[in-house]
C-alpha cells in the first residue's frame, strides 16, 4: 500500500490565521443576513447525483464529484446548494407561509482545474428567497448582495445585472435556434479577446448582421440611466419592452435600498447555469489577482416545478468566499486575529503545590473570559519564556516556590521585562486590569 | 433517468431552528476553546484512502465513503478529523514551537446503521493537543472536556478514563495474545448483556479464571479515590504500576482544575480506535434517548510517527454533536432561537413612492441592528398583517399614503393592536426604545 501523505490536488488546509481571518468574514456577512431576516439551514453534502444532473448546466454535471455508496445508491458532492435547498422546498415547504428567506455557509465540491481563488473544495455563503415573483424579491436580494461585501469592508466593487429574458429574445431577434448554446458564448466573452470571440460567434453560425448585433448587445454595459435607454432601443418585441420595464423598477427600488451607485447593466452576462429565467447579477471587485467574479445570482422560477414541485418563483445568491478572501487580504481589510494567549502561567519547577497554584491562577484567568494558558511540556523556565516570548505573550505569570509560600506570584510584563509580586488571590483582577489598559 | 427527489438515507436537513440551536451549542463550545488558547482549523472533507487505512481501526476502514475522484485517486470522505490533522502536522509542523493547540469544529461520514443520535453525516467538535508527553497535556484536554459540557449548561454528566496500557498490561496478565481483539470485546461490554459478555469471553478463548480477571476488572469503576487502589491490588507489573502514578497524577491536576467531581474512572474503556496509547476517556450522560457516549478521546503517542513524522506526543478529543444536541434539548437547555423579524414594514398599496418610504425604513432599521422585514410579495394589507401575525412579529410598520402625505407612518403593537403615527424620520428611535423595552 503507497501511502499518500499529502492533502490531494485542488484542496487545501486551513491554518489558524486563514481560518480566524474566514470566520471574521463569515461573521460580517451572516450578521447582515440575519438583519435581513434570511434564516440558516444546511443539507446533506451528498445527494443522489441525479439531483444535481437535473438542474445544472453540462459543465457542472462534468464536474461533480459521483460514487456509489456501500448501497449501491448514486451520489454527488453538492456543487452548489441551490439544488438541494430546491429539494428540501419540495421536500417539506411547500405549504409553509411565503416568503422564505434562507441562507447557508457550506462548502461545495467541483473537479475543475485549480487556478487563482479556485480550488475542488470551496465555500459560499449565499442566499434563496422562495415564493415571490415579484421585483422587489429581487431588489431585497440584490441589495442584501451589495450590503453584504460591505459589511467585509470592500468598497470597490459593483454589481452587474444582465437579464435571461432579454437574451432569450435577443436569440429569438437573431433567429438563432440554440439559444442556450448562445448565452453560454456570451457568457464566456470575457474570458477571451474580442477577435475570438467574433471567431466563436462565427463559428456558431452567426452571420456579420448577427455578429454586429450580439456586439452591440454586449455593448449594453454601465450606468443604469445610461444603458437601459440603449436597450429600449436595441429591443422591439413586447416581452422585452416588459422586461425592461422590470429592470427600471428594480433600479428605483435598488435606489431606495440605498445601494443604486453600485450597480451596473451589463446585459452581455448569461450566468454559466441554464435554469435562470429573468434577473441576474454577479459582483466584481477590481484586483490584481486575476479573480473574476466574487459571486453571482439571479431569478430561478422554474426550478421548483422541474424539481416536481408547485411553480414557485424564487431568486438567490452565492458569495464565493475563496474569490472574495484573497482580495479583502490584498487590502489589508480584513483585522489580524490574535492567536496567542493573554497570559502564559509558568510554575517554576516540578513540585505538586506549585503546579496546582499555576493550573488554579490558569483556571480563575479563563473563568474571567481571559485566554489563558499554563505550560503544559515541563521544560525549563528559560525555555519556556522563549516560547512566550515567541508568540508575543504579554503577560507571564510565574509560580515560584518562595513567592507562593508567602501567597504572592510573579507578573512579567513581557516587553518591558518589568517584574511584581502580586498577592495570589489579586492575580485576575490584576492581569484584568492590565489587559483593558 | 430516475429522479430521486428525497435526501439520502442516514443524512438530514437542518432547518432553521434546529441550525440556530446547533449554532448555539457550536458558540458555547467555541469559546472555551479559545479561552483555553487552541486555534481552529480545517482540512479538506476528503484525502487519500491510504491515509485514513493507515490510521483507523477495521471498523471505521470498512464504514468509508471511498471513491474514486476524475483523475483516478482514490480519495475517502473523512470518517474523523485526527488522521487529517496529523497529516497537517507532519507537512507543516514538525519544527513549529510546541505545544501545538489545535481545534475544529467539522463534519464526519461513516456508512453505518442509522439509529438515535447516529448519522451518516456527523459533526464533532474536538480538539488535538500535539508536543506533550507530560500528564499535564492530559489533565489540560480532559478539563477542557468537561469544561465544553459546562458551557452548554449540561451538569449531569461524568467523564469516564479509561487506559490503554492497563488494558495491554492485563492482556499480558491473562496471556491473551490477541490483546487488540479483547480490547474490542471489552470496549463493547455496555452494548451486551453481562451473560453475552461473559459468553464471547469464552468464544475469545478465556478459561473461567481469565473471565473472572475480565468481570474484576470492569469491576473498576467509579470515583478515582475509591477505585484507583483495586487498580493497584490487581495489577502487579512495573509498566502497570507506573501507569497507576500516571492515573492518580492525572487526578490531583483535574483537581486543581476544578473538575474533579465530573470524573470517574472505568478501566473497562478501550474507545474503538485502535491508536491510543494511554490515557483515554468519554462523557456521559445519562439520558431516556438511547444515547450513550457523547465524546470521548484520549493519547495518541505513536500516530505521528506511523505517519511518517518526527515521534510526537498527542492527546485530544472530539465531543459528537448529534449525539449531545439531543441531550441538551431533552433537557431545555437550548435557548429558543428568535426566528421572525422585529419589525415588519407593509407598503399599504402600489405606488411607487410608498414602496420607496417603506424601504428607506425598512433599510435604516437594518443599519440600525434592527431585524427587520419588508413585505416583498404584493399581498393585500389584511393578508400581510396575517402573516405578521403568525410569524409573531411584536410591531409592524404601516406606510400609507395618507400618513406619508404629513411625513408619518403607523406603528402597530400586534400584541395589544395598538397603533400610532410617528414622523417618518423618527420611526427608527421610537422602534429602537419599544423594542429595548
Amino acid at each position: 500500500m503507497k501511502v499518500r501523505l499529502e492533502k490531494v490536488k485542488g484542496t487545501r488546509d486551513l491554518l489558524p490565521e486563514e481560518m480566524a481571518k474566514r470566520r471574521w468574514v463569515f461573521e460580517r456577512i451572516r450578521e447582515v443576513f440575519e438583519r435581513y431576516n434570511f434564516h440558516e439551514v444546511l443539507t446533506p453534502t451528498f445527494e443522489y447525483t441525479t439531483l444535481f444532473q437535473l438542474r445544472s448546466g453540462e459543465e457542472v454535471v462534468e464536474q461533480l464529484y459521483a460514487f456509489d455508496d456501500k448501497g449501491g445508491r448514486n451520489l454527488s458532492l453538492r456543487p452548489d446548494m441551490t439544488s438541494s435547498v430546491a429539494r428540501l422546498y419540495v421536500n417539506s415547504f411547500q405549504n409553509a407561509p411565503k416568503p422564505i428567506k434562507w441562507y447557508y455557509t457550506a462548502n461545495m465540491f467541483r473537479y475543475e482545474e485549480p487556478q487563482s481563488g479556485r480550488y475542488r473544495e470551496f465555500w459560499q455563503a449565499g442566499v434563496e428567497l422562495l415564493g415571490s415573483d415579484k421585483v422587489e424579491a429581487d431588489a431585497e436580494v440584490i441589495a442584501l448582495f451589495v450590503e453584504s461585501y460591505l459589511a467585509t469592508g470592500l468598497e470597490d466593487f459593483t454589481v452587474n445585472i444582465g437579464d435571461r429574458v432579454l437574451l432569450d429574445e435577443f436569440a429569438k431577434m437573431l433567429g438563432v435556434e440554440d439559444d442556450v448554446g448562445l448565452m453560454r458564448l456570451i457568457d464566456k466573452k470575457d474570458k477571451m479577446s474580442r477577435e475570438d470571440f467574433i471567431a466563436a460567434l462565427s463559428d456558431f453560425g452567426l452571420d456579420e448582421e448577427g455578429i454586429e448585433k450580439v456586439l452591440s448587445l454586449i455593448e449594453i454595459k454601465g450606468k443604469p440611466d445610461e444603458v437601459l435607454p440603449k436597450a429600449e432601443e436595441l429591443f422591439t418585441s413586447e416581452e422585452a419592452k416588459a422586461e425592461i420595464k422590470r429592470l427600471y423598477g428594480l433600479i428605483e427600488l435598488l435606489d431606495a435600498y440605498g445601494v443604486k451607485e453600485k450597480i451596473l447593466i451589463d446585459l452581455g452576462i448569461a450566468r454559466g447555469f441554464d435554469y435562470y429565467t429573468s434577473i441576474v447579477f454577479e459582483a466584481i471587485a477590481p484586483n490584481d489577482l486575476g479573480i473574476g467574479s466574487i459571486g453571482g445570482g439571479g431569478r430561478y422560477d422554474n426550478l421548483i416545478e422541474v424539481f416536481g414541485g408547485k411553480p414557485t418563483p424564487a431568486t438567490g445568491f452565492a458569495i464565493g468566499i475563496e474569490r472574495l478572501i484573497p482580495i479583502l487580504e490584498w487590502k489589508g481589510l480584513i483585522p489580524k486575529p490574535k492567536l496567542r494567549p493573554d497570559v502564559y502561567v509558568i510554575p517554576i519547577g516540578k513540585e505538586p503545590e506549585l503546579k496546582r497554584a499555576a493550573i488554579g491562577i490558569t483556571s480563575s484567568l479563563r473563568r474571567a473570559g481571559v485566554k489563558a494558558d499554563y505550560e503544559l511540556t515541563g521544560r525549563k523556565l528559560r525555555k519556556a519564556l522563549d516560547y512566550a516570548g515567541k508568540l508575543g505573550v504579554p503577560y507571564v505569570v510565574l509560580v515560584g516556590k518562595r513567592d507562593l509560600a508567602e501567597g504572592k506570584v510573579t507578573i512579567r510584563d513581557m516587553e518591558s521585562g518589568e517584574q511584581r509580586a502580586v498577592g495570589k488571590e489579586r492575580v485576575v483582577e490584576v492581569l484584568s486590569e492590565l489587559l483593558r489598559a
